[in-house]
């Protein structure tokens, strides 16, 4: 299928937007300027405004998938074991909980209609979360991914979506990384693997508008 | 395997305590009526305590695996689908969160390093949720289940359980339902097929504080 | 949603047949004598026959479910725990691979466009194979339940399919049990509550074929 | 935690040989000139050899995860989406069923005591198989994964893996890919996140076989 053939009908498409947290996005997150040179070279938070707002002129159904935010409750000391990017995230206290840092960027909030899925624990929107029954119950059977961060949540979103059965589209100037050698590898070697479509902002925001 | 060959080593074991919440333990809860007369008959709530003391004096970690709770913001009006059990719970708006309904009943409240796994949207505590993964991460391979009611979230959170590879006990006068007849066919016809074990409260506090 | 409202679109529809094998439905099949007396009530073979056929005729996709067949080469000796009803399929090699009571009963033999699933180890047609994934990627929502046994397999895959997000109706006289009693419980007590429309097999064939 | 201290008991650990079929590993093979290149420069073939060795003598369960073998009677035709890697090795019937290329490698073929997990469609040995069920059935909590290829089913299986609460070890010159640059990638910026360990073979095979 090429670019051009893929389609998006409202009523099989969902928009997944991951990680749209303060310590990602905003100036002063804790994980911003890791990953700033990314957000900054490809416009990336503009371009997921862009890309939310067709999807809501568009009528698709938006679903945030948003990472594990830290608690004080956490169980982390009774595990027998973490990946590493996990052990960082909790000793960092990325995204904690009820601090601005693990709230979401302010143009990424959710809308009363809009679904956020569970708080995934790693790094796939999907695993061990509701983001599958949620876009099975809405009749979703396409997704379309933007936001943070190229390799890890991103990457691992894709690949479960596709494991799962759903048509992937990456917006590829709508996600970022800790840096170019990493986000270009993931666009170059793996995701077009797993994603149907990989294509620019203005290319997917005149099709849901379409 | 007999029940009395049957072992509970302290680190391969977790306590599943499913659904505690007042409107289904507590005078005055929504479906506390609904529930009476299994509860009295029983005397399930006195059983629940005296398994959950065993299970912390004998170093057994437990978990609680909760029923979503009621929010106003609920998708239910998007979804295309809702089984009939869902489609009740919704209307009646029960475990509404932030009321007293939607509160685990006083002597089932977790401790500071007990885990409560993500709200279960069904029935099973283990689907489109964290269960697996926290047992994983805990090392847990055996699984104890108490509360309610017998015949949907136990049956179906025993089910998930083997199917997913866990042994499982169930502790036969420390569940509940909505009536006798209920609870005797699955004790009777279907939990035998999948529970290891099924015993009473006696047997297995024995087993947990030896 | 009462019966008469329940619709079945051929693209949004799948025939789920679960366990069609000799061992169960052929006389001289190893647990034959124990389905013999449900399957002769209400005349189910039959029942799955019209039904199987109306799905044929209005165009909707066929899948079965295939319960695990077994194989010198099961590693249960392996494996730390059993299931009592796994345990006992293991002892009695049920539906054993490259023997008659292993094969699927003639009048339920697939044909080439209708999909098998991976076999299931325990119950649910869902756990641990790609049935689920097999009917996303033919854009199935709604799936009709028929084949054995009621309080078993057919139940546990009712109750992952509804945890799953799918719509599900059960054909009450397509569905047999070991005994009358275990197959009324489910279906007065547990099926309810996860299939949306429970019928029988003259009502939901007029609707297939229609 | 450093190499050093990773740990591999027997009873905890797990060998996952990731389709090691003779289409990846053997000259003549379908995909073999595309991996040719890295499997050379490594020694990969003699260094899956040598982790199996160490594996097997050290008491430690082998269990492969093999691809979907193709099929002239793949429902692709009727699927309504395919990612393109799925999509190419459907084209080329790669892995054909019944042929030399579809089976593995014979330094790989596993024994009577070995485990051979369903075949997975995609890319995650975990994903709509029995893989997860296997292991948990088995004990294991600890993965060390060696195969084919390593930006695709060995990433996604690891990227699995460590969602699904296990400890994951890659064998970093027991693995290929199609280009070093892939491989490169995969090592440097992805499976770090994810594997607590990731060492060559001579390090690992001491481990195994302490």
């Amino acid at each position: 299928m090429s670019n051009s053939e893929q389609t998006y009908e409202p009523e099989l498409t969902g928009l997944l937007v991951v990680d749209p947290y303060n310590d990602f996005l905003s100036e002063g997150g804790k994980l911003y300027q890791l990953a700033r040179s990314t957000l900054e070279a490809h416009n990336v938070i503009d371009h997921m405004r862009q890309v939310l707002a067709a999807a809501r002129a568009g009528g698709v159904q938006v679903f945030i998938a948003p990472h594990h935010r830290w608690r004080e409750s956490d169980p982390y000391s009774h595990w027998k074991t973490m990946p590493p990017v996990q052990a960082s995230a909790a000793q960092g206290h990325v995204f904690a909980d009820g601090t601005w840092g693990g709230r979401f960027h302010p143009d990424f909030e959710p809308r009363s209609s809009e679904v956020v899925a569970q708080e995934h624990w790693l790094s796939s929107g999907f695993a061990n979360t509701d983001l599958d029954l949620q876009l099975k119950k809405h009749g979703i059977r396409k997704v379309i991914v933007i936001g943070m961060r190229a390799n890890t949540c991103i990457e691992s979103t894709v690949r479960f979506a596709a494991e799962l059965g759903y048509e992937v589209t990456v917006v590829k100037d709508a996600i970022g990384s800790f840096g170019a050698a990493e986000m270009d590898a993931s666009l170059q070697f793996n995701l077009p693997e797993y994603a149907s479509t990989i294509a620019a902002t203005n290319e997917i925001a005149a099709k849901l508008s379409a």
